[in-house]
């Protein structure tokens, strides 16, 4: 309290009152003080965005790690139940199945019956939403614990129906941020709060990535990448910050619960340093890059047909649409059967866990120059030292064991991304892709056994190498972006095969995106979410179209000297959100926008005022309190395709009119857009 | 020839000839043949870009290691020289400082001589380049040699005067991308060329950051946080693309130059990859972040008023504008002296190159428990096996050495910063600000000698790691970027340390972008470029301004229906690059742009053709073929200034025009837009 008198004092430049002189140093107890006042000042205020972004980034990882807690245990009980049961085949059998079934049919049920919008991955949804489209309730917090309580029942599933947490981990994250946005709305009640909040949700697709595999510059990217044709450098710092929190936070419980002695990555490699490959490798990674991109293709192709057949199969449309529940059932039948480990799960290396999978298939030797002489025998239970004699069946070898996962994993991942559960996407065609590369690098090592001599050195292949640029590769090829090969060196600690990696990745990508839409786009596609193509470049005649050739030219006006009955009328036989306001019917000039909603509520409320000679018109509602709003941005005629794409892409629009000499002639929205780049890229018929 | 026949006839459908039949498997073959064509035909297209990101990076390459090549040979001489000179003090001081002092002189003399606006880093013109500003003859091809040859120059004085090469690789880089742009477009001579030849200059940025490090992840990143403050997911792709290819190309010349064996990093570190650090030294990282940015904002506090100062004076700013090989020898002169090793150089280090500082810097053991009981006696020569013992001076010990370079460092490098040559600024930072980090870890590690204690394991603590945070955080905080912290794990090719560094750099970007502008902006703010500041989230108002209140509304319009006469006079009295149309004197009604240079070359050619008694107007000229432009996009007067920035920003506009129901009323251009947000900031005073 004194030292506030002080304070307030001083600052007034008042002589200082005694007491405060007996203290020691009073002048520097002073400037502490204020400064500390001012500290608080500048790190304290309420809705201060990095406070939003801190809960934000720690939410998440809590989730995440509480999520990875129960699931461990869920999965452990299952594996005790799995080996406990004796050794009879149909109680294994059983025990094997039955536990993925329920839960599935469980995460489905119970999801579906809370939101119908809670299965598959919600990339594509959030996707939809950054662009500026309300999609209505997507992100109400309400869908949290569904989307929660189906993705643990989907993960505890295990390897066993093979998904992953990526995609959900997103949506929740877009959730929880659009709630801390309404929260900090309503403390802060700040104009422009929409933009705020938009940038809020872009930082939580950025966490949702970061605390799934604790890797921050990544996650930050990769939900660039995904997510968005353009970002801004703001975005970016801000998605790094509550990243870095996530991922910090991650690693902190990790330490905490003593299941890593400090901050390390998830899955260690210890590719050696000095070298890690031979210059002439380089040409077999870009060739591992091509194959994961030629794969890719026909990956996203056999998905989004599967898809397609799914919803025109009367059947199977009909049990989707109608039990949910029952069709996640079966499918978790067929998948669970062909993973049972003394079936044909034994080899496809079913008795690991995913991220058992990923661990030892980065790992640094060859299994086929250790196999090759003296196979070892089948244990009845994986070796927590040799993990990896998993892949190695004496029968089929490594090669064989590695090719039936191919092939087996290709049409069962199609099967599960179709089973309406919340689930990830991206683990799982992570390891697909790792796989390739460990049976490229396999092979390599195989025909160099004794490495690629250059240089007069000579050092062994190491197929991990390859498994991490494959799982790269893959991944990056289907969702369309680089930086899985960064989040490939985030989780393994390792920088050593930066340029390999890379290189691999962008020969995947240039196959890829030359061929096939993404992953989300397909998705996109098949959900028939509102979405704006990209124009390629080199499409002829695409420079010459201009708005005047595909804007809507049915614009409903509404004048101010309307009578009210027309204006009526109007309302009535359009359902359009927003109406354009112009000065008189003649004149068409554009001078503001009449949301309908206003419209109405003033056309309802205010009947009976007028007096009963004078016909009344759309002025006089106007002059009554119904709000208008202006129009900050005109299109004009002549504006080309290319610059109003760029516009809607850049600012997030939904509508824009267009003016020509100040007369409203038309208006354009994403679909005219969409309508336009798809009669360029196919021209219709001539007549 | 065959194959060719044959094909084209199987394309049509004819039977095919006997002679074809011949050779085996004629159909496979001609399907073989069609996939080739179709894939030559995809690859070869002219005027496809990748082609000419290819020629980017590697033609980049290519020049960064045959500069490096060169300037390792002069420095190679130059050391040989001062060893050999004998031992007489005269001589070698003058050995010492001739060399710097001739070639800073000559490289200011030359480079200037050829283009006035060659020195510097280069970068804070590229950055307005790169919004929209055209800079007259700035990435004219004919600086490239003057860039190269100045640069080489300033290189070889080594660490001497201690400067970088990242802003100058920049310049060259996007000079090459501008001239490969303008190739493209005389060879393919596509519409909207603009656009294509804006998008190679973004790639040429992240092009020059990649080759001086070999970094593309990072090159691209710290390009992009640099440059914009928008960047398109399309750029950033291209900007991979080409900085990979760069960085490739970069790494194969070390290695058949045999230099290295394999593409590894350039500056490796071997840091401990099971436990790194303790969990406790995160608080550290984070406390030597904030310390990096106190002192960043403080650098850059230092170098803005430091070339305030050299405008203001009236001696300096003479002697800089008239004689600067002058200025340059005095600075290298100067410099030169104070590291002169018999000197206080030996106090500094300055007997190891730049690139051997960051060597030893990044080392992990702590030399302050190393040189604590028995100090080493000081070495004639530097010896190459223990070269950080340069940083342990008998009399001053390890702190005593870090200290004195820290102080004395700082005001030398913002004098090398005033030098007027052709200089990149960046590396000298980084390397600053690792001896900052060495400095607080060297404390640390006398401070717990036993390592922090935590969880009953003991691990020493790596004043290295400190120096990689220190080196990160500071480079990151003086130009305000996250991506530092990824370029210092892309040169020693370890990400061990990912999240303690990660943060470091957050906290330090926090405290310089509250506190000062970055090294760049304040270059830009000195030179006094074209530049549209940030509009602060939490201005208070800011919301409510509109273009109404700021726009220019001096427009000075061309009516059709004006005389021609009248037209020659507005065009005499104003210098403005275009006019808007409007429809007539009266209506202003906005229908186009017509350009200055179009007007006047349309009024000189064509006086005389005109009726005597017929009094032409505007409009007869523009029917006479006087080319112009549609308006495309117009602002209204309720257009907030939060939009119109925006705008201005995504779309790298040049000027805007205002309409009101038609009516063209104001125009709005980045000065007006820099002016509102002036005003914004700093309120102007009461009437």
């Amino acid at each position: 309290m004194e030292e506030l008198v002080g304070l307030r004092e001083g600052a007034s430049k008042k002589p200082v009152p005694l007491q405060e002189l007996w203290g020691p140093c009073p002048r520097i107890r002073r400037n502490i003080q204020g400064g500390l006042e001012w500290l608080k000042e500048r790190l304290f205020r309420v809705g201060e965005d990095w406070y939003f972004l801190v809960a934000l980034g720690v939410l998440m990882a809590l989730i995440s790690y509480a999520m990875n807690f129960t699931i461990g245990r869920v999965v452990r009980a299952h594996k005790w139940l799995y080996r406990e049961i004796g050794d009879g085949h149909l109680l294994r059998y059983l025990s094997w199945t039955v536990y993925p079934v329920a839960l599935l049919s469980f995460s489905s049920g119970f999801s579906q019956s809370i939101t119908p919008s809670s299965g598959g991955s919600g990339i594509p949804e959030v996707k939809t939403i950054l662009t500026g489209v309300v999609l209505e309730d997507y992100l109400d917090i309400k869908n949290f614990g569904a989307k929660v309580v189906g993705l643990s029942c989907t993960l505890a599933t295990g390897s066993t129906i093979f998904l992953g947490k990526l995609g959900p981990f997103v949506h929740l994250s877009v959730m929880i941020a659009a709630y801390l946005g309404r929260v900090r709305t309503k403390t802060v009640g700040e104009p422009e709060s929409k933009t705020k909040e938009m940038e809020l949700l872009a930082a939580g697709a950025a966490v949702g990535v970061a605390t799934v595999f604790a890797a921050p510059i990544s996650g930050v990217l990769f939900s660039i990448e995904v997510m968005s044709s353009h970002f801004s450098v703001w975005d970016y710092w801000r998605g790094f910050f509550a990243a870095t929190c996530g991922a910090f936070m991650f690693h902190l419980l990790a330490v905490f619960n003593n299941e890593q002695e400090t901050i390390t990555s998830i899955y260690k490699t210890s590719f050696p340093v000095d070298i890690p490959f031979d210059l002439p490798e380089i040409f077999f990674f870009v060739a591992l890059g091509a194959i994961c991109g030629i794969l890719s293709c026909g990956y996203n192709y056999s998905q989004r047909t599967f898809l397609f057949f799914l919803k025109a199969n009367g059947f199977t449309s009909k049990l989707l649409a109608t039990s949910k529940p029952l069709y996640s059932a079966l499918a978790a039948v067929v998948l669970a059967s062909i993973t049972y480990p003394p079936g044909v799960g034994h080899f496809m290396a079913s008795r690991l866990s995913m991220s058992e999978h990923l661990e030892t298939l980065f790992d640094n030797n060859s299994w086929a120059l250790m196999t090759k002489n003296s196979s070892p025998p089948w244990a009845a239970e994986p070796d927590p030292q040799k993990l990896w004699l998993e892949w190695c069946h004496p029968q089929l070898t490594v090669f064989g064991t590695l090719v039936f996962f191919l092939v087996m994993k290709f049409w069962m991942l199609i099967l599960a991304t179709t089973i309406p559960i919340p689930a990830g996407y991206f683990l799982p065609i992570f390891i697909y892709g790792a796989v390739i590369g460990r049976l490229f690098g396999e092979v390599l090592s195989v025909a160099f056994p004794e490495g690629i001599v250059a240089g007069g050195r000579v050092n062994p292949i190491m197929p991990g190498a390859y498994a991490l640029a494959g799982a790269a590769a893959f991944s990056g090829a289907v969702t369309h972006t680089l930086s899985t090969a960064l989040l490939a060196f985030e989780v393994t600690g390792q920088l050593v095969h930066a340029l390999p990696v890379l290189m691999a990745v962008l020969a995947a990508n240039a196959i890829s995106q030359s061929f096939q839409p993404s992953f989300y786009d397909g998705t996109i596609i098949v959900k028939k979410l509102p979405y704006l193509p990209w124009i390629r470049g080199r499409q002829i005649g695409s420079h010459s179209v201009t708005v005047g050739h595909f804007m809507n030219c049915a614009l409903t006006t509404l004048a101010k000297d309307m009578p009210l009955e027309q204006v009526i009328q109007v309302v009535i036989s359009t359902d359009v959100t927003q109406y354009p306001l112009v000065e008189t019917t003649e004149s068409q000039t554009l001078v503001g926008v009449v949301k309908r909603t206003h419209l109405v509520q003033a056309l309802q409320t205010e009947p009976a005022s007028w007096a009963p000679g004078q016909q009344p018109c759309l002025q006089d509602i106007l002059a009554n309190g119904c709000p208008t709003q202006p129009v900050t941005l005109q299109l004009s005629l002549e504006t080309s395709l290319h610059e109003t794409h760029n516009l809607f892409e850049l600012l997030n629009l939904q509508t824009l009119f267009v003016t020509s000499r100040g007369r409203a002639v038309g208006s354009v929205s994403w679909v005219e857009l969409k309508k336009a780049i798809s009669t360029l890229t196919n021209p219709p018929a001539p007549k």
